[in-house]
């Protein structure tokens, strides 16, 4: 594939997110050489492009196509996913006199998830690059996209996923061909069996980070969150971060729109949360300083199987976004979760992923400190469907 | 409320489906008073409205407010249903020689299947009538979406399904806060039992038909069909028909449509097939003349439980659709729907419900029959996800 191909995305180069070394965005890459850090891709934004475009777009997250790596639109393995829709909350905004809460529902994504963005995206890349093979280390969702994406882009697909997974996940996975492997263990150590697994390389390793595209689906949450809010923004985000992609990808997205002039250069960027599990919080424990990174923590299982990422390899790219937007951290346990759940469901009609459910405690115990003012807008990132988790909180409804 | 309420809604008033005698749309109402049979809306389609008006409408079936009975945008209770995606279905086209297959994804819809777009509809105006509590006798996805909008609308909810439907339907309810009874027995029996719960008429039930708004609902896959095809149409949309509401809906749709000027008036419309499972095909045997009507048929259960729907109260209005259209009706058995999931699993990555699975089982078997040519263009439509109807499948994946 040649540097010069003309096509409407406006990749420019990857870039090492450790020391900004450059890398070509033409060729298949993994780490950087460089630190072995996630490589990030970086756009062309300063020739002028009208969000007047967008009008006539399709609702999937490939209208944005100028600022998303695929270089040729026939490269593109889509199932509809994206622009999905930011609901308002207005029963539990008036239950906690909260003057602006709205949740942006990614269950309602192909398989279920916000995954689906970020695989459509590494698996259209992948075909872009002849890719014909991808294995994955998942808590669930991630699998799952992935399976789908494979399928649809006619690639053998290897799923491992820790054992204690819900079966859904894994049943969902071999209605796509998939083949899966169930690991004693969490999503590091279904990491090390990918490595054990695809030791001759014969398969695109499509870990969190590991590969630069996922990252780039992710985003287009915060173009969206952008254009449905009508370029303006919330005070607040919260997301419920595991590896983390959607977060980093999030402010990397306001970043880009910046840059393209699409959202004011003076605009005020939201402060973004970081909302993990009580038993899994290795964020957490690094930024109140309990340890100085996450390179040992040891986790526990979780309801919110996503948010069970005991080492993610982006912890300082989190720490980053937080920092820089002056954000939080905050640990949700898991008979909150429940309580979240129940809440969405019983006043709203959301059957939410515990991971969402995560989220919207993480803002209602920010309110009560005071973090968070009831004034304030406050936008809930509710990443998956609650459908498949059902094994995880059967019998926890409260009505029968 | 008064007939001279002016809003966006055209709606005029409401017409018995079997004698053409007008109700007021101003009014709550049930079956039509003078052949107790299901009422449909009318709206005024003479005066001049621009498609341009869609240019930049919410991606959600509310774009059409115009055409939809709801008055006051303040009743309209949603969870971002409606504008879900076509996809195309290249590798399938590609192993069978057609020239155009698309299918139109209603399991991206919230609560997972297109049961949200009539229950949306009919909650939002049960509450324009001030509506309390409704009830539903159901399949399973009619009654998961009806709790999911009550609890939106803060109504009570009461659920009455067979025994043997999945539990991932019940677990829904239940996280919604409704009340569910298990009845032995398929959807008929359910209603008996709503009409035994509801004795007083304190609740209002949303029974497919017996009030007239779901359809209202139903009919918007109609409009997305013809808007996301730019106006033009395919040549044959196969539909999986249990109650029906889809299939009236959609036909409704381009008359309406074409009414307004938005389709041409010379455009050929779509033959429509109504696709029913073996287990249960009552509109077939009428159809085949092998009975007079369904009044007395017995249906057996299916793994496509939204297809077990012996005596349909809309069946003239489906037997109407399919003469008019020039369609037809196709059986399917079990097997083969677990055939079809298959396929559209591993060839498409799509997890569909027993039901889209049936249908496009259905367009193989009638393109091996000749009533389809493979140079026609076809349309599926996957009402649901799979995901609830796992139990019903489980180990029928074929790769493990
Ligand atoms: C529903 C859900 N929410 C959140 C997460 C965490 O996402 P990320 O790893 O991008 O932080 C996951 C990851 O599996 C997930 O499945
Ligand atoms: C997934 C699915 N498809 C099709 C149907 C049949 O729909 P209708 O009753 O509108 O014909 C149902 C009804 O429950 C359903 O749940
Ligand atoms: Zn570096
Ligand atoms: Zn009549």
């Amino acid at each position: 594939m040649e540097t010069n191909i003309r096509s409407a995305s406006r990749i420019r180069n990857l870039a090492c997110s450790s020391c900004g070394q450059q890398y070509s965005s033409f060729e298949l890459q993994k780490l950087s050489g460089c630190c072995a850090m996630p490589l990030v891709s970086e756009y062309d934004l300063s020739e002028p492009l009208s969000k007047e475009i967008l009008a006539k777009r399709e609702g999937t997250m490939w209208r944005y196509r100028e600022l998303l790596p695929v270089l040729s639109k026939s490269n593109i393995v889509s199932l509809g996913e994206g622009f999905t829709p930011i609901l308002e909350l207005n029963n539990l905004a008036a239950k906690y006199e909260l003057s602006s809460l709205v949740l942006k529902d990614e269950g309602q994504n192909p398989t279920g998830s916000f995954k689906a963005r970020g695989l459509s995206m590494a698996i259209s890349k992948a075909k872009e690059f002849g890719v014909t093979g991808c294995i994955i280390p998942t808590a669930g969702n991630a699998g799952v996209a992935m399976a789908a994406y494979c399928a649809r882009a006619g690639m053998k697909a290897v799923v491992v996923m820790p054992r204690h997974t819900p079966a859904a996940f894994k049943e969902e996975c071999y209605w796509y061909g998939a083949e899966v492997h169930l690991i004693d263990g969490l999503i590091n150590d279904c990491a090390a069996k990918v490595q054990e697994l695809n030791a001759d390389g014969g398969l695109l390793d499509v870990s969190t980070l590991k590969e630069p595209y996922r990252l780039e689906g992710k985003k287009t949450m915060g173009y969206e969150i952008a254009e449905q809010l009508n370029w303006s923004l919330p005070d607040v985000i919260l997301y419920p971060a595991g590896g983390g992609t959607g977060l980093i990808g999030i402010w990397k997205a306001f970043q880009e729109l910046k840059a393209l002039g699409w959202l004011a250069s003076d605009i005020k960027l939201p402060r973004m949360v970081a909302v993990q599990a009580e038993n899994c919080r290795p964020l957490i424990d690094t930024y109140t300083g309990k340890q100085a990174n996450a390179k040992q923590y040891v986790g526990k299982p979780t309801i919110a199987n996503g948010l069970a990422v005991p080492r993610p390899i982006g912890e300082n790219m989190m720490l980053r976004v937080i920092q820089e937007s002056e954000g939080t951290v905050m640990g949700i346990t898991e008979a909150e979760m429940l309580e979240g759940m129940r809440e969405l469901g019983h006043r709203e009609g959301l059957f939410v992923a515990p991971e969402g459910a995560a989220v919207w405690m993480a803002a209602r115990k920010l309110i009560t400190s005071g973090w968070l003012s009831p004034s304030e807008s406050i936008l809930l990132l509710n990443t998956g469907s609650g459908q498949k988790y059902l094994e995880n909180v059967t019998g926890q409804a409260g009505i029968r």
